[in-house]
Formats: C-alpha cells, structure tokens, sequence
C-alpha cells in the first residue's frame, strides 16, 4: 500500500505569520491557538483557509480477545452502542450535534448482523477478528482489505469537499489491541501501555496484563517488526480502517481531528508507513488511559484539551473541534491594527 | 453592599450523580466535564439544567496610571479596541460568533465620548480612573456607583432569562490594577503578580515593577484592608463593574464563566464579599499572564483549558463555552444503559 502524504511546505509561513501578526491582539496572546490558526494554514497552502464540511466518523469493531477477558464489558456492548449511535443517544452523537460536526458510523468489523441501515456504513471485513492469544488477528488479506476500505472511505469525503476528518472508534477490547500496538510500535514497556480501559477492577487489571503479556510472547514479533505486521498481529479491524482513513485523508490535505489511546494507536501504524501524516494531525486531547502517554511522547505531540476523558468515540476530537474551528476563524475573520484603526505599541 | 449568595444545595447531588452515572459510557469516563454537570445541576437546582440565552459581557474602562507607563500600548487603544468591538473585528466577537455567546459591551469608564451607539451600554462612572501613583484610583461613591450599576446589568439579564453570564474587559492598564489587587488581596509577592500585560520588554516590565511598588508603598493600606477599599484605592471602574455584575448574576443563581488575570481580579474582590460566589463559577482558562497562578491558587481553582492566552476580552470564557455546554447536553440528551438497551459491566 503506497500513501504520497508531501510534508508541509515552509514557504507560506512568513505570510501566514505576518497575517497572525497584523491582527488585533498583542503579538502571541492566542497562545496554541496561533500556532493550529499557522498548521491549518501550512495545511490548505492558504490564507484563508476553509474548514468546510467536517466530518467525524466513528470506526466500529470487535476483538476475538475481549472473550478472554480483556475488558470490563461483554462483546455485546460493541452492536449495542453502534444502535445507540445510529439512535442520536450517544455522547458523540451530543457532542457533534451541538458542535457542528456530521457523525457518520462504520461498521469495520462488529460481530453483529446490522442488515442496510440509515447513517451506518457497511465495510465489514469480517465478524469480529481472531483472537490474539492463539494466532494473527487478521489475516494480511483482511489487514489489506480494510486499509483500502478505510482509504476508500476518506476520498470519497474529500472528494465531496469535506476539509476536516475526526476520528472515533468503538469496539470491547480495543485498549488491549492499542496497548499492544503501542508497546510493540513506541517500545514503551508493556506495562506502561496497558490501563483500566472501559474501567476494570484490580483484578481484571492483572488479568489484562498477564493475557496480554502471554500475547506478545506467543506473536513473537522480530523487534524490527514493520508496522502492518504488528497491525495484523494485534490490530482490530476498526483500528486497520482508521490507519487507512488517515493515511488518504491526509494525502488529499484533510486535516485530522485525533482523539485518545485507540484512534492514537491507528496514527502510529499511519505514521510509520508515512511520517509526514504527523503535520496534518491536531491531537486533540490527553486521555486518562495511561498508555496514551507514551504514544503522545512517540509522536512529540502537545494535545490541546487535558480534561481527564477516557470516553473513545472521538468524543475528544468532537470537544476540541471549537477550538480548530476558532483557530482558522480568528485568521479569517478578525480586524487588523490597520483596517481597524488601532494605534500599535508604544514602547 | 449586601449580596445574599446562597451556598450551593447538596440535597440534589446523589440524584445527579445517579443521572451522570446511568449513561451509556463507563463511570467517570467524562472526566472534567461530569463535575462541571454536577456544578450546572447544583446550580440550577435541577436534573435537566438549562443554559439559555448565554451573555458575554465585555466592560471597558481607561486607568489614569496608563499615562505613566505601565503598559505597552499607548492609552488610546482602549476606545479604539472598543470601536473594533462595535464593528465586529476583535477576537472576542469572533469566538462568541462562532459559539453561540450574545456579546455586549459596556463603557465603565472609558476616556472617550462614544455618543449613543447600537451594541455599547452607557455606564460610564468617569472618563477613566485617577491615577493611584498620586492617590486612591477612585473615590468610595464612584466605586459603589460602578458595583451598582455591574449588578443592575447583570439583574436585568437574569431577569430576562439569561442563565449563563462570561466575563471580559477592556482596558489599557489592567493587568496594573489587576496585579494590584492580587498582591493586596492574596498576600502573594507583588513581583509574583506582576507580567508582561500586552507585551512589555524588560525594560518595560522593570518600569511596571517600580510603578507599581511606588504606588502599595504610597497607598500604605493596613494588612487588613478589605476588598472595596483595595478596589478603590487600585481598581479599575471596569474591574468594580464586573465585580457588581458577578455578585448581582450569582445571587440570582446565573452560572459563571470566569476568564483571566483582569476577570478573575474581580472575581478576588467579589469573593471576599460573599465567598459562596466561586461555587457558582467555571475557571475557563489558565492564563499565560503570571498573577493568574496566585489567584486561582487563592480561589482552588482548577481551569479547564491551558492554552498559553493571554489576550483578555473575554476570549479565554468564550474558548471554554462549548466544553461547558457539552456538560449540560450530555446530562440532559445522553441515553442511559437502560433506555439504550445496552449491556453493563460483566466484571
């Protein structure tokens, strides 16, 4: 799979920066704001740039290991919470509703029978994948298949106009595919990649750990692994879909609206098949699962909300997207110490 | 001045926290924003709060201690900030555009005859304060006229169903009066209360720093001193207003949204005359400007954004706006495992 993601050209930031500059404020008093209004611009080679049509999408999956125990709620949950999408009653569906964002929910692989429903975009790769603790995930195949199928699903947003993709996931056990993703991808001990996820006791927590340890040691990955062999190894099939969502996003210049641990592991994957896919990327929150830390650290990334969220469903990116959308208004729409007729500094 | 603030009701915290904890998404996983719905439902003394009819209200004034140098714009550009208000071109207007706030700007004392215009309320107490390297900034009837007239502004608002009030200034010289207050009020070191402001250079800020401990060794206050009287001897006529205002909007059960340095000054004054005030308030942001850490370590406070603004207007309430909407919307619109039909916790 070939992805041509351009990093960022540097010949627009002097007028970028000068625009920011010329605004009345004093210099700098926007703080990260100023810095994402430079991103977006750098981004869309622009000005004046537009943030038209943005897009969440919530990327739905189940693990052939949540059976074994690796989360709080039972596999069931994941088709529960997909009709609690497609019902409006989720907290996502709150959030991109009072913040102006299209919800669209992906089925990428639940173990359920939905049939043709309004709002859910059927890209099945299969009923759930295998279990990690007895062989792949995934087969390459599969991994291939919802690569493509997420790609498929960016281009024809960006195709249609849409600037602005957030990302959101659903799927029981999913923390435990990302700590693995994350431990085998950043190199952070296993330990530090594994939390309480949907909110295990202590128990389970040990439990976590110990099946999760048992799984890396049965993969027995090379240390130099790539990241498409760790993906099908360990990845879910929502997480695959959202890797090849990002990936042909940012080739088309979407901007990615990045939530926390699990939409952050699918970034990791993207970023080691193209690392440039890095500069299109707001990272919107800091989650409370502990493993998301070192993920933020692997990246270099400073996230621009740390309210103590561990939600998923890209309720993160839905409550920083205000935030973006201020950004790119204030370099549009604000007055300039000229037009304004504003006297500037006197010392 | 009498303000009656009731201390907030705990009676209807378990059935809140019931409500919070029946939605479909594991306990606490909303962080910040589940005690910011418990804050809003305790405020209105309700399970399905509501926030109408959102205000920010930008108070503008001038301080005659801005002729001898404290800051680093010349004193003109407070009305020339508010001409830019009026017109729609600061980024105060821009944000509360984009997030629902109806903006209004109040002259509490600005140098500058503006005549009658659509969207600036006439409060003027003085063509700005005198300065308080020479004697008190204003008189005891001046600062209980601006304390009035704030509370009249606010009372009106509520009365006409405003439940939701932001704070924002305007004021050539304010974070001077504001870094006044704090050392005052807080006993914190004035070198601790004291920054940039809009951009001071060394030079300028080593300026501000001798000013302004000329001007606490002339007021030789006794440690005592009460809040209006260090008002009087410091404050802004656009600090006292807000004070009033704040006062006036909690008594009437009005949820607060506090910005920055400037804003949450008043807030000190405020909170020494009827403390209960800050349980009716959100700390919307951290500000870059350095006196902030001392008040909010005064107030306990924790912020809910941390974005290195330090622009004043309001913009740090306006940014916040939309997570504490999100509150309300996911207490009142989430569905519940129950009505959801979704499964709990299996473990």
């Amino acid at each position: 799979m070939k992805f041509s993601i351009p990093p960022l050209d540097a010949a627009i930031v002097p007028a970028l920066q000068q625009r920011i500059d010329s605004k009345t404020k004093p210099l700098g008093a926007l703080g990260q704001l100023e810095r994402l209004a430079l991103q977006v611009g750098q981004v869309q080679k622009s000005l004046t740039p537009s943030l038209e049509q943005p897009h969440l999408l919530v990327f739905a999956g189940d693990h052939g290991a949540a059976k074994a125990g690796v989360s709080a709620y039972p596999q069931d949950v994941t088709w529960q919470m997909v009709e609690n999408f497609l019902a409006g009653g989720a907290a996502i569906n709150v959030f991109a509703r009072h913040n102006g964002l299209v919800l669209q929910v992906i089925d990428a692989g639940v173990a359920h029978d939905f049939g043709k429903r309004d709002g859910l975009v059927d890209a099945k790769i299969a009923s759930g994948t295998r279990s990690y603790l007895d062989g792949a995930a995934m087969t390459a195949d599969e991994r291939d298949a919802a690569l493509v199928k997420g790609a498929e699903i960016a281009r024809r947003l960006a195709g249609g106009g849409c600037k602005v993709l957030g990302f959101g996931e659903m799927g029981i056990g999913n923390t435990a595919s990302a700590s693995l993703l994350t431990h085998c991808l950043t190199g952070a001990p296993l330990a530090d990649c594994i939390g309480r996820g949907t909110g295990l006791d202590d128990a389970g927590l040990a439990r976590k750990r110990a099946l999760l340890a048992r799984a890396v040691a049965r993969a027995a990955l090379p240390a130099n692994a790539d990241a498409p062999a760790v993906l099908a190894e360990f990845g879910g099939f929502e997480i695959a879909m959202m890797a090849g969502a990002m990936l042909a996003a940012a080739e088309c210049g979407v901007l990615l609206l990045i939530d926390g641990f699990i939409v952050t592991s699918a970034l990791l994957v993207a970023a080691r098949i193209a690392p440039d896919i890095c500069d299109y990327c707001i990272f919107c929150h800091r989650s409370a699962e502990p493993g998301h830390r070192a993920q933020l650290h692997d990246l270099r990334a400073e996230p621009l909300l740390d309210l103590g969220l561990c939600l998923g469903e890209g309720t993160g990116a839905a409550l920083a997207w205000p935030l973006v959308r201020a950004a790119a208004a204030f370099l549009n729409e604000m007055a300039s110490f000229e037009s304004a007729g504003v006297s500037g500094k006197s010392v």
